[in-house]
């Protein structure tokens, strides 16, 4: 990096954070396959140059650090409702309601940063599949946090945290393919229920 | 179609049919996006010519195709989940079980037939959603059938059949990224439980 000024080092950081948001958002509705570095490029108000001089490892490369980015944002969407309220039941089902609220209110675009990025990758380009089972990890870890506060035993907690992630992931893309919320609230039922018949610690 | 004699015509049904399988083992492990047609011909042992001979389409028509012949195999597969066991809440766990089998079988490769490639084109190629969107309605109406049978009431058994969908989904999602059959495992516990927990009819 060139930068000198503490000026251009703002500069600098901000078309850093531009393109990888602009890819994130990319990565989140279309995938990585379609995504060229050239579209991200445009979305970012970037040259191509410029995310090269970024990321010299290309596409890839930028694709991981986005993925860490949408995995931080998605995250904070589950803090936010597994916070939302004192039952765990609840606040599991909070978050489902949140992501159907997200994906109404952007058409059906903004569902999960990972999966399809995930999928498409998934046993062909490794760095990806990494950086995907890291979000799918640390989204686990905090609904199990959650859970075992909430009174859940330890153990039931881990393996009701996964099925969590599980049904978001899966009723999200019913969703999006049918563009009807309709599987996401039926997964908020559904994991509420699951959560109270769990056994206590 | 050229063919004139009965032989020419089963070959030609023959290499159809070879192109379709190519095409639809290539969208469950890869997805729309990354596989060309030329891959395609590769695949199915033809010539690129012929594939366009038999998808005058291309590889849209080709992909619309292959998600039709994949989501018959996939319902081929949950309707002997469901048929394996008598109790309703087993034999949902079972199709569970037989998607874990598939996969962790196919070294993490062989998921869902229309996951990767619904998600890569929702919103931009309607004719690959509209046949996610039939794939995924058939399996769901699959499910409530068996459900209802099996004494569940009817208005339960159509939302929790959307519900065993997601799971299965999301499940298989997590179980290909990680490499690791236990999301599935996880999913066939906890849908035998909503199942059991459902209202009778």
């Amino acid at each position: 990096m060139a930068a000198t000024s503490p000026l251009d080092r703002s500069t600098d950081t901000d078309t850093r954070r531009r393109i990888i948001r602009a890819t994130a958002a990319l990565l989140q509705r279309q995938g990585y396959e379609s995504t060229s570095v050239k579209r991200i490029a445009g979305a970012a108000q970037a040259s191509p140059s410029s995310v090269y001089h970024f990321f010299p490892g290309g596409k890839e490369e930028l694709a991981i650090e986005a993925m860490r980015h949408g995995a931080r944002e998605f995250g904070e969407m589950l803090a936010r409702g597994l916070a939302s309220k004192a039952d765990p039941a609840e606040a599991t089902a909070a978050c489902a309601l949140l992501l159907a609220e997200d994906l109404r209110r952007s058409d059906w675009s903004d569902g999960c940063p990972v999966a399809v990025t995930a999928l498409e990758t998934v046993g062909r380009v490794p760095g990806l599949q990494e950086a995907a089972t890291r979000a799918l990890t640390e989204w686990r870890t905090l609904v199990a946090a959650r859970l075992t506060e909430g009174g859940i035993a330890p153990a039931a907690a881990h393996t009701l945290a996964g099925t969590v992630i599980s049904m978001l992931e899966g009723a999200e893309l019913l969703s999006r393919v049918t563009a009807d919320d309709a599987p996401l609230h039926d997964a908020a039922v559904h994991l509420s229920q699951l959560v109270r018949a769990a056994p206590r610690a």
